[in-house]
């Protein structure tokens, strides 16, 4: 029986996808990676999972863990020797089941992220991850990038809302770990190591995670700043008088926002005159416990106090639900108006929050001098030091003319987030994008030990090859 | 050089204890396990902890990392040949640096707990984790363990208090991981590995830590309940009512309370009647960031629909600091109450919170079944199911009836943790302890992939051998 044979026998012949039925799959959503795969099969349980690595181990076929396929660093795209066999977990959708005492549910990898947040959500509770792409990513891509989003400040990134995993390993075995305890301290923290490996250490098949008491209200608001240590002085000054009550806190360039409402002419900045043309603007977002009065009582105090010290120039806080949304809807806009400006280049870095202002400074300064006439489009997530730092072409600029230079700017940009002790990927992982300059960035001693971990784990190198390290 | 020679070369002559000097160390505090170490040595920088593993790795010499020696399951103790190294930890004892920005500081394995605390309170923050060794457990013990203590529900294990290590690898090569990001997502978490692996696979020099505002006020309530469902109910509307404010939910049994009063006469339950007559308690603690008086409001409120839904029987809300301390006080006198009911075994467990009544109820009844007349002494931290379940001698029992029969004890109450999806140990770690019987409760998978890891990381096997895993 040969492999796709073999494939078939396992999962069905309508779940075993080659040529142009594959070639979806082949390719990443943005379309910066495209690839050829022997074929994508569609496993509908852990047990099939088992079989197919199985065969794979045997046969030695390479195999690509796919979710949503909304990653942006390619690291779910074959490479175009067509020898890779895609896993879609696609199939493996099922929550398997919500336990509102212990505040766990255990679902499916291939559970979309937005129906297992409306799970949690009917059962009365809070899956805090929100992201972009929530309506069509997967959790087991969640957590094999360990991602991130808008609430990390509070609940923190994948791993800290995960409790246990089912995983195959690259035998085929399936390690049982759907453990839903806080407190276990019995061995080595494999669970966490699963997490974030993109996919070359084992499949996560399923997981149990963690819920939280939903927010009895939400309020935001959108101050005006006159610079980054400004917005670093209002987020200690946030934290200290709103405590894990602060859920959310961006940090936003003026000109992002200028050229969303410029783009967008039905959205408004809510402001005039000077306060309308300030270099930078937060977004703070508080998740209160008692009720939408008390939620803007302490935004008040605390944003008032923020005023009176001079750390914020102006300040709006929403005053409906409605009002809350068209605020958070500029800051989601920023994207859609830097794809207007032609394409960009992306960074998505941290940064220690101390050394936020000087990374921002110094970096513009170089890229200014190295590339005259680019644009900075700047927002992220403050509070966790999570930086999109992203670069578009100049006004009048011939398409390309940026886009040839993308290397350089990469460059430029990442050695002084790491000369900051920064990190060259917050929250969309390492992919094929920046798996080459990886080493470049990271302690040989890190590098050698996560290349003896992988060599331990999967020492036929058949999981995700190509992907975070060098084959 | 002999091998003693050349340690002494590496760390100074006053820093290489032998014979009797050597003889504190090679003891732990409760005296359970007594070995023989070849010698301590007292490294007072990481370059010299790293000289030092290169020495061990080049004459095949065993080292066992030891910070405050406070650990309960025997895992910085060495075997009785007289061939482990102990190497103490407790000169590498600086605070590197505060960056109140970025909350985070960088503190060396040697620093005590308390000393830790203090630094961050010192400087406006709060370093959350409190557990009652804190006076003389170090931080490097802590992160070998991932200690856990009594604000796990708010604030984490360990693990989640930490954001970057610095590590001395099994080669003797130090990995910089020092970072203060919290989001990063550049490769394997090989941070969350070293913690939690009890120094069997390199050693903890120094750690970046996260820090959290200050509460503002905590307040603390005690509540009598008449069973286990009722406090798990209580937990949830505590949850739902309070948020992130419930830094603390702490389960007693009933006799664990009398036992305290009666021990200590000075100390008196808040209750009378039948109120002081309940099979069960509970602690709770707000951390408020408003006032004093707020956190009491709160309270009043989540209390009071508790009582009136019939989940509470009575309660106690602390009108003082003085009388939350005295509510406190009852709660950490348990162990001293304990230790007079004669040597008692101990259980550091945790149960999903949806089955800790069908495991204490079905646990207690096996135990009694088993071993007719024993005393039970139940206490924990619900919030995060962590239960000290211990067995103390029946009433008048001769001294080491009961002991005699401790194998028996743990394997029924283990096999019982097991059944309900829990694990046997929640905090303390695995040390020598319980390394025999963690293959019968572990997935043989995971067992397979910690092997494997061990193998990769420590190939000559010479970090503290023999804990955690068979060697």
């Amino acid at each position: 029986m040969d492999f796709l044979e073999a494939m078939r026998a396992t999962v069905g012949a309508p779940n075993v996808l080659t040529g142009a039925d594959a070639q979806p799959y082949s390719v990443d959503w943005r379309e910066r990676y495209r690839g050829q795969a022997l074929a994508v099969v569609r496993p509908g349980s852990t047990d099939e999972v088992a079989a197919i690595v199985r065969h794979c181990a045997q046969a030695g076929v390479p195999l690509i863990p796919q979710g949503g396929n909304t990653g942006l660093c390619g690291g779910a795209t074959p490479d175009d020797s067509g020898q890779a066999l895609i896993l879609s977990l696609q199939r493996l959708n099922r929550i398997r089941g919500i336990d509102t005492d212990n505040d766990t549910m255990e679902v499916e990898a291939g559970c979309v992220l937005q129906a297992v947040q409306q799970a949690a959500h009917d059962a009365g509770r809070l899956f805090p991850l929100s992201l972009a792409a929530e309506g069509s990513c997967t959790i087991g891509g969640n957590l094999a990038t360990n991602a991130g989003g808008t609430q990390v400040l509070r609940y923190g990134n994948m791993r800290e809302l995960t409790l246990g995993l089912e995983v195959v390993t690259p035998q085929g075995d399936v390690w049982h770990g759907l453990r839903g305890l806080r407190n276990d301290n019995t061995g080595y923290a494999l669970r966490d190591l699963f997490i974030g490996s993109e996919g070359t250490l084992g499949v996560i098949t399923a997981a149990t995670l963690k819920l939280h008491p939903q927010p009895v209200a939400r309020c935001t608001a959108l101050l005006a700043l006159d610079s980054i240590e400004s917005a670093i002085a209002l987020l200690g000054r946030a934290r200290a008088g709103l405590g894990p009550a602060l859920t959310g806190f961006e940090l936003m360039a003026g000109n992002c926002l200028l050229d969303v409402v410029r783009c967008f002419p039905q959205q408004r900045l809510p402001f005039e005159g000077a306060s309308a043309q300030l270099p930078w603007y937060a977004l703070l977002e508080l998740s209160d416990s008692e009720s939408e009065a008390h939620a803007r009582e302490r935004f008040e105090v605390v944003v008032g106090d923020a005023l009176e010290a001079g750390c914020v120039q102006d300040a709006v806080i929403a005053e409906s639900m409605a009002q809350s949304h068209a605020l958070w809807h500029l800051r989601e806009s920023i994207p859609l108006a830097e794809k207007d400006m032609g394409k960009s280049i992306k960074h998505d870095v941290s940064i220690p929050v101390s050394r936020m202002a000087e990374f921002v400074q110094g970096t513009n300064a170089a890229l200014q001098a190295a590339f005259p006439g680019i644009r900075h489009v700047i927002f992220g997530h403050l509070g966790d030091g999570n930086l999109h730092y992203n670069v578009a072409p100049g006004e009048g600029w011939a398409e390309g003319r940026l886009l040839a230079r993308q290397d350089d700017v990469y460059a430029l940009v990442h050695d002084r987030v790491h000369a900051v002790g920064g990190s060259i990927s917050a929250e969309h992982g390492v992919g094929q994008l920046k798996r080459d300059v990886l080493p470049r960035y990271k302690d040989p001693v890190e590098m050698a030990l996560m290349h003896r971990i992988k060599a331990a784990l999967d020492p036929q190198g058949i999981m995700n090859p190509g992907k975070v390290l060098v084959a």
